[in-house]
């Protein structure tokens, strides 16, 4: 089985890579060989049973995704996007990578007209709800985003749907909960501070709040969104029928029960590095988010995430500090 | 007030032309120009009170849009679309006109740079949902269309909301109602049986009924649905909030009833004009189609149509055979 991965080089595309090295396998067949595809340069690939090439490319750029295409991947993780932050501030930006790269490779494989349809794992979001929600969003509530990352996502989604239904491609869009905690840098996304607020501390380091401490949001660690791409790759489509897009599992809490799972795990010293700045652009944009799902469907098929934030927090320590708490 | 209509050419566009001619006004204003757009020759212009131009183009090619946005409308109706068979058959055909025209379109009117952003009124379906519905449906239900078509249509409503949020126009995207009766011939559109089993009978001809008479659908005339463009375009679309795809208010009956209310108002002799002939394909695209609606939004927002299928065929014989019943 050939896998390509697109946005390889970015958090949770290397810690797949990560992970099918590991294991070897994508469900039942052995993995033959890895390509890594991204428009910056990959980290240095970790051993694995099978060959690991990484090419350079974007493929919003023209020829890009029949090159990758032509590489007769099997199952293409694509993961890779403008960033929500980012792809509002720079509108064109924002479309021409999160819909025009999307959309280039679904054409270059429909145009390539292979006997058997590859699967596409395609990344979406919870932004792709707006609000005013319910209490809990259920899985036939309306994407009606609030931002142009959202709108991307979610068409994408359609895209995605569409291309599946013709039979060109076996394809799923998994929306995603933010990710939490994010290890490595900030990023441009305006959901950083859920991670920041307990990533930094746990290093010493002091962290802004830029919103009030009664923010709810959704969440799930890097560990479980790489499950889910593991197990949506495995499964492949057909489970989901005509409606491609599929809201995950994850866990809803406020940004005062993250603080209390860190002052229980870490204490009083660490969280008192979290520092109170509320920053009213950023206030605004998550005002637009959704707080919570009822991803029944996601959790009928067998996906799971974490049940507390402690439990967050531990597989943060255990995965990216080697179990040491400070 | 100048105003641009792109498929004017159509039945609607037709329609909507020899409204504002007789009007004179859309809302408040005056109106200074009219421009008719579309690929086919349209009908003799009515006579009117001010200029009416018309223009051949697609919007789908190159500095087409341009050109169209730099005529500077106030108010544009954009009503061009590849119908829903064809979009299915040709599937290049259908992205191309019915997604890269309107996002042409939006994208002049963005890099116009305007100093008021002008009013688009885009038609949209209720092809965006695909089944399985409820029993109505809402305005927060899911799109999910079974068809390129209407894929096309959610994910251009989704870029107008996303221009209109960034304030680049101000958008409405209106989920029409199957338009019953459509004067004139069929087109390829898979839902022309529901106004061919009405018009072709009054006419004294033969029409043929695809699919079982307990097939129920939602159904609003030609007249009103010229009356949700313009009572839309006059409104502007800051009424919508963020949300700017609106469904629109229809009647939803069965087929069964259809007849029923022919054979009230035009007698036995007409309706034994309808042949049953089953044609699979047709049963199948219009069993993923929706019933009813629950148009709670648009009905707050003043937007009414008929309330029973004798009404939509009266106005059939008023607007189409000058009150005259065979």
């Amino acid at each position: 089985m050939r896998i390509a991965i697109i946005g390889a080089a970015g958090m949770l595309g290397h810690k797949l890579v990560q992970k099918l090295a590991r294991d070897g396998v994508l469900g039942e067949p052995g993995v033959s060989a890895l390509m890594r595809h991204d428009v910056v340069l990959s980290p240095a690939p970790p051993p694995s049973p099978f060959a690991i090439e990484t090419h350079l490319g974007d493929l919003s750029t023209d020829g890009e995704a029949e090159k990758l295409v032509a590489w007769k991947p099997d199952v293409i993780f694509h993961l890779a996007a403008i960033v929500s932050g980012e792809a509002e501030a720079d509108f064109e930006k924002g479309y021409r990578v999160n819909l025009d790269g999307t959309r280039n490779l679904l054409e270059a494989i429909r145009r390539a007209n292979l006997a058997t349809a590859p699967r596409l794992v395609f990344t979406s979001s919870i932004a792709v709800f707006g609000a005013p929600f319910p209490e809990a969003i259920g899985d036939e509530f309306l994407a009606a985003p609030l931002t142009s990352y959202g709108t991307q996502k979610a068409i994408c989604e359609l895209l995605v749907s569409d291309y599946s239904r013709k039979g060109f491609v076996d394809g799923m869009s998994l929306r995603m909960p933010t990710v939490c905690v994010r290890p490595g840098k900030p990023n441009k996304a305006a959901s950083g501070f859920f991670s920041n607020i307990i990533r930094e501390p746990l290093a010493g380091a002091e962290a802004i709040l830029p919103v009030e401490d009664t923010v709810r949001h959704w969440h799930a660690s890097p560990r479980a969104a790489v499950g889910f791409l593991v197990k949506a790759a495995a499964m492949g489509g057909a489970a989901l029928g005509p409606r491609r897009a599929l809201t995950l599992p994850g866990l809803s809490c406020t940004v005062a029960e993250q603080i209390a799972a860190l002052e229980r795990i870490a204490g009083k010293e660490v969280t008192k590095l979290i520092r109170r700045e509320p920053d009213d652009s950023i206030r605004r944009i998550v005002s637009g988010w959704p707080r919570n799902f009822s991803a029944t469907r996601a959790a009928a098929l067998g996906f799971s995430a974490e049940s507390s934030f402690d439990e967050i927090i531990r597989v943060h320590v255990e995965d990216e500090l080697n179990g040491r708490l400070p």
